[in-house]
């Protein structure tokens, strides 16, 4: 038997980390079998086993990768000139953008991270990539003189990551919750904690 | 067979509904059977089901219990002098003191809402109830003057809920997260918000 290309082996990997996300959210973390996954990603159990030996493995193969995207897309945010302006985009991308199907994911993560140490490890790993970013991010900001000196960094993180965590859970809940309105609330709150102005 | 009285039937409630909230932070909405309930309970499943027909008519029974009790503290808030002094009151309570069951059911409501109607109707009209009291609130201290006359109510208790839940979500996925410095920084978003200034 050949051994499939690396190329192959990540393509199967990503199809597998699809598939298996659009599972868990539909249908839930414990109500999703392994074998409804093999059957989402048209793929046989001894295929799938070769690439993850559990649903634990798949959450984490998912997890990791969103905290990559999300940890490059803050990175590229630290260089941007106009603070606010980027600051806007990244709310508007993660207040109102991201997918429906990320959302169900996040609140599956969320419930499950209580019981389950493996995911609750994934969760707050998660969270120190964020808010090492987002210190990355203003302490630049700082730097160039775009917000004020005197900000309290720790308190705008946290009401950051509170905010974005409250518009999910809202999503969650309500399938027509309209979160657009909350990017100018985001905002406003935003310019008067960094510049002490609205 | 005598009947229960009307008191000792509302205690043999009650009594349910506590051991059913500790089954299902414990153990998850899905993995809590009946029968768990009936052990945690001390009660027989032939009695029980005199009670709740199902999972979901306990959990309905839970929710109700609460929306109950949080709209009769914020129509209480409504008649106190001191609005920020009550709002600091009411932040500390819901933020800070309110039990980590409380906190771990919501979590599991959130997560079952998107797939239960029963229960995500029972999550909308907990809203409508909170926003509601809410807004009597904030009109009431307005027509007081002790807030700005041009405040945009709709913004904050939109602000208040979406904080307020990204709290419970961080206790959720945080055993050791402290919400107590998140009182401070939500009462100095209100005073921004409402008053115009810090």
């Amino acid at each position: 038997m050949r051994r499939p290309s690396a190329k192959l082996q990540q393509d199967r990997r990503e199809e597998i980390l699809e598939a298996a996300r659009r599972c868990f959210a539909r249908m839930g973390f414990h109500q999703t079998s392994m074998q409804q996954i093999c059957l989402e990603a048209r793929m046989s159990p001894g295929n799938l086993y070769r690439y993850f030996p559990s649903k634990e493995a798949i959450m984490a193969g998912i997890a990791e990768r969103d905290r990559a995207e999300v940890g490059a897309e803050l990175a590229k945010a630290q260089e941007a000139p106009d603070f606010f302006g980027t600051l806007e985009v990244l709310a508007q991308h993660h207040l109102v953008e991201r997918s429906m199907d990320d959302v169900g994911l996040c609140a599956e993560m969320v419930a499950e991270s209580r019981r389950n140490p493996t995911i609750g490890r994934i969760m707050r790993d998660f969270d120190v990539e964020v808010r090492t970013q987002l210190t990355a991010m203003l302490r630049a900001a700082r730097e160039r003189g775009d917000v004020s000196p005197d900000v309290n960094i720790d308190d705008v993180i946290t009401t950051v990551i509170l905010f974005a965590d409250g518009v999910w859970w809202r999503r969650a809940v309500h399938p027509d919750f309209d979160p657009a309105p909350t990017v100018p609330i985001f905002m406003n709150i935003m310019r008067y904690m960094l510049l002490g102005t609205a």
